[in-house]
């Protein structure tokens, strides 16, 4: 097996029943060569400053670095420490990247029928040309072979973005970023912009939130020491992000009720929490309030606002305590969106310049009522499956729940998400495939005729990004009303 | 694309795979021309109570009268006045049809992939022999040919009652609704009967409550100033209602909990209301309540009792504000239908002459929790995929849910819910088809023999609905035990 | 129809496609030889304790031994006295086996669709080359056919074991279980082992309760009279149960929240609960934390935990009242995995010897909850589709949830629940063919390779059942590190 020559099957994600293949292959054909617009995902600025930047060794790159891969690592039995990520205390870990790359190749089967499998499969023979299949026995060879090419001017991220046809990549970015890097890449011609995020800012129960005020307060260049100035901050550096490209902001929500609280006692709370007087569930009905006021600052700014919804945060304590957080045991929760997005829905739902995509781990709420709303407020746009839910069935899943109620038009297009920049092209790759082959399934049965496949199949690969996040709008940056 | 000629897939709904559509094609010749039985829909009892009646103008009819489409239309920015709809206060509003005729066909294209496209189109070209796809060009013409038609005998709804072969039809009445149209259209040999849905009589906080209670007195002939006269009323409208070919009752369903209160206590309960003082909480309970009273008396009279449950009414409160309720703003919520149904199946989910059809909006309830629970009680049977899910892939889901847990047997059949009277035919279309072609799969998987297949195609297409809504009993009308 | 020769699709359960035809055909010749691992089931060992022993006749076997079938001739009408079941209180029922058997001949075609007549199509015919489908006209020939070979030698229990090839199998057992049988047929070379079910000591608030400390206090030999005492008589019986062979614990879950209380509390309860003192709401927090106690002791003794969630037991009390527990009549009920299992997992998920099995009746928490935290902790393994679920579609479903976050190595492979003995082939000849289609479809759609399909189909069929349940490891009987 190992020996094996390891290649793609070129109809791979379509349909085994030919006459839908055939079809899916014709829509393909119509896509694939459309610019990638990538309006979330996780890739440093830093990357593409300078020509000279590198990504880093094969290990650290697929495997230390993306959560997707070290947690199903883990699940069977290796120490975190033994895939070369570091305890907070320090403490002994793997520092070799070569042998964190072997115990990856021996149990590449593990994920089998995963995305992150076909996406790396995808990733090593398409972008890197790899003809053999992970292994023990083929482990050196590739890791050299990675190597090699990972230090050279033809794997440079920006060689990459070119080689890929991204036309437009959004990084996620705290708000007291510098923003300096998407200026050195803009300057060099690449549409490399930042995601305005500021979750930090939003938990007033957090020991480094009071810190990260400082920080807000020495970048907007103002004392931050009331709510009123803590706005006019946000928004000053909402327009900071507008100026230097962005086209949105990104927000995780854990409670799905985003109810404002009443102005006069906002300000109190925000008071106490500078005097460190804030408790947990104080910090919750703030960061509702903080929703909601970014829904109206979106309203005047037009940055389109992004929630990421229903995932529990750090759900193994003993790894949190030993590794800090975004060690890949976020965990769905069910939630209630229907009633958690009204008061937001109901103020800002029918303005014409607010524009909210949601995007949700729980699927059961893709029919029930995520669809049902995006039917209804113009404002509501459905984000693309998400995390666990990117892949060839949860594509599928999210297509089959979700465009009989809302149709195409409301669906935000693809998010790849990507933390290794290499992989992003097999994402898209997948994404792409997958609608076409269940848009030729759709005509084929009769339910859609050959020019709205054609239509459809073009915007979820490329026109329904770049509408949703306004990427042909970002020359003609947004002036705020007042 | 729009000059192309525009026309049916006679395989449509169909699945590509050539043996599973031969085959579908086969139980479908099986079930194509049954009659079409009708237990629950919204149209009017007046179109059919004379030969004259005739449909309004084709925007009234397919845009400003169904939810379905100009909810979709205002979720991509048109404001409901454009669309004809008129707001609570008087206000301006597009009163040409043919200019909301126009905004519906340039935006044709939102519709595709949806059901609504699909019934849509099936009514265009099958009911009305229309050759053009809607679009700006061919906006006016289409106007111009449906407008002629519905103003002619052969559209007439009585004439399309008749070439649909609808043997019978059941219309969704209040309590005190008068029964009069029902009898003129039965008396012209037609099977129109009302549906018992006294909803309005169950929320003791609504405003309007009083004169609905005063109303309901002024029909039964008696005074209702106690809990114990106002069952007395109801019991009587119910009669009154099968005396007028009824056989099932309707009842919307905001919460799940199904519980009675102590009789003492919702009789003082009762007194109180009338009084002007009950609160939500209290009129919430009331609610569940009636409903379980509502059970009790359909052991007596033995309507079918229907429950529509998990849809949150007018989410959008802005929306209620101006224009008022059934806007197209209902989203569904999740429910706990387990806990939530056992009092009332506890109470009478064994009793002969009870039978209750439940439907839902939380399509999570299928397997986990309705399946189980019909597969158990005698009473229960699992009502149509409703709303958001009468669609081809709601449908599947629905029978991929249910049917191995609770059988072909325990399913209501279809009910079509219809509100455009010549969707109704495109309706079954679509449910005929897709049951047919769920089948053929199933057998071509060797899981059902062809005696099966057939046997449950028929009973999908037509039998369970008669059997349900005992359709075939209404000759021999339900005595009270009492 | 009656009349036709009833035959068994050669191809049954597998795609009509073709080419995943043709490939689940080859994947299933892979596994179709492979021995029967049976982890869980409902079999009383003392089935096997002699040759003698024989099953008893049809109706008793197939219909009031079977709550599957009860249950949904029950759902349409038949009263459980009518099916041979026996009230409480004595009272009268049907005593004669034949009437009983047709009864459920005379509606066989209920069963259309549904798993249970798919399993018992298959006994029937493959088990015991019956060539009738049961009706009115063929039930008095079958029950008679049925009935001869129910007393022959071939169809004894130990006969059918070694004709299914079942090379493990473990019975569901109470901590005071005599386990003499399991002996007894291990003697005789047949590796039937006992499983630690000590539900009943969990429920302090049962009237019961009491009665069964005692008896665990007569099997283990000391008194219990405090919590301390009443963990080590577990901890004894879990002990004895390894050494009779077990591999495994297994628990119901009714609240999904499995946090531990503070040890003295726990004590304290235990002696209020002696004294006849404990509500309710303490029995069910009680019952999480010996869950908790029953990890530690997994931790151990290294009995594999099973949990089965989200059942609510005896929904229809007023047949529970009639009838007592375990009449077919427990419902589902939606639960939150992801903060139900935090405790437990937090505590005991990194475990080397900790293994935890969990089966849910929610399907929605496979993708949201179940497979996101197997991705992420050691010792959790997703129990195959359980009860309601276990179904062609069921498998699918649960496949498509869980494969693409957790792989195929997290799978705690195939358990078959069942109660017939006679009917266990069938249940894993469902999941054999299923599971050889699902991943013929995915290899012919370019997800997996031919040799990940191979594998992944011998890992589902019997390699994922032995190593989950460390089948392999029972010779060397777990040593507590105590």
């Amino acid at each position: 097996m190992a020996n094996e020559r390891w290649t793609l099957d070129p109809d791979r994600c379509f349909s085994p029943e030919p006459s839908v293949r055939s079809r899916a292959r014709e829509l393909h054909a119509e896509v694939e060569r459309l610019p990638l617009v990538s309006p979330h995902g996780h890739v440093a600025a830093r990357l593409f400053a300078d020509e000279g930047a590198r990504l880093p060794d094969p290990a650290t790159l697929f495997v230390t670095g993306d959560p997707y891969v070290f947690r199903l690592l883990h699940a069977h039995g290796l120490a975190h420490e033994e895939l070369g990520l570091a305890p907070l205390g320090g403490g002994e870990r793997e520092t070799d990247p070569r042998a964190v790359w072997r115990r990856f190749c021996e149990r590449f089967d593990l994920f089998d029928g995963t995305p992150t499998g076909l996406w790396l499969k995808t990733t090593f023979v398409h972008v890197f040309g790899l003809r053999e299949r992970p292994s023990a026995d083929s482990a050196d060879r590739l890791f050299d072979a990675l190597a090699e090419a990972l230090v050279s001017p033809e794997f440079a991220p920006r060689a990459l973005l070119s080689r890929f046809g991204v036309e437009h990549l959004a990084t996620t970015d705290p708000a007291d970023a510098g923003l300096d890097d998407h200026r050195s890449a803009q300057a060099a011609g690449l549409r490399v912009v930042p995601t305005f995020r500021p979750d930090g800012l939003m938990q007033l129960a957090d020991p480094e939130w009071r810190a990260r005020v400082e920080r807000l307060a020495a970048v907007v260049g103002f004392e931050v020491g009331s709510l009123e100035a803590f706005l006019e901050a946000v928004r000053a550096r909402r327009l900071a992000f507008a100026e230097a490209g962005a086209t949105a902001s990104d927000h995780a929500v854990t409670s799905a009720d985003l109810s404002p609280m009443d102005s006069d006692d906002a300000a109190e709370l925000f008071a106490r929490a500078l005097a460190g007087q804030a408790s947990p569930a104080e910090a919750e009905r703030f960061h509702a309030h903080m929703l909601f006021e970014m829904a109206r600052m979106a309203t005047e700014d037009g940055l389109v606002m992004q929630l990421h919804v229903g995932s529990l945060r750090n759900h193994d304590l003993r790894l949190l305590d030993r590794f800090g957080p975004d060690m890949g045991a976020d965990v769905p929760v069910a939630m209630d969106l229907t009633r958690g997005l009204q008061p937001l829905l109901n103020a800002f739902g029918d303005e014409t310049r607010f524009r909210l995509v949601v995007y949700t781990l729980d699927e059961t709420t893709y029919a029930r009522e995520l669809a049902p709303l995006a039917g209804h407020y113009p404002a509501l746009r459905l984000g693309s499956p998400w995390w666990f839910h990117d892949s060839v069935k949860g594509i599928e899943r999210y297509l089959d729940a979700v465009v009989e109620t809302a149709g195409f038009r409301k669906l935000a297009g693809f998010v790849d998400d990507a933390r290794a920049l290499p992989t992003l092209w097999a994402r898209h790759d997948v994404w792409r495939r997958t609608t076409c082959d269940w848009l030729a399934r759709l005509e084929r049965r009769g339910l859609i005729d050959e020019g709205a496949a054609v239509r459809s199949a073009r915007w979820l690969a490329y026109g329904a990004a770049r509408d949703t996040f306004r990427v042909g709008d970002r020359d003609e940056p947004a002036a705020p009303t007042s």
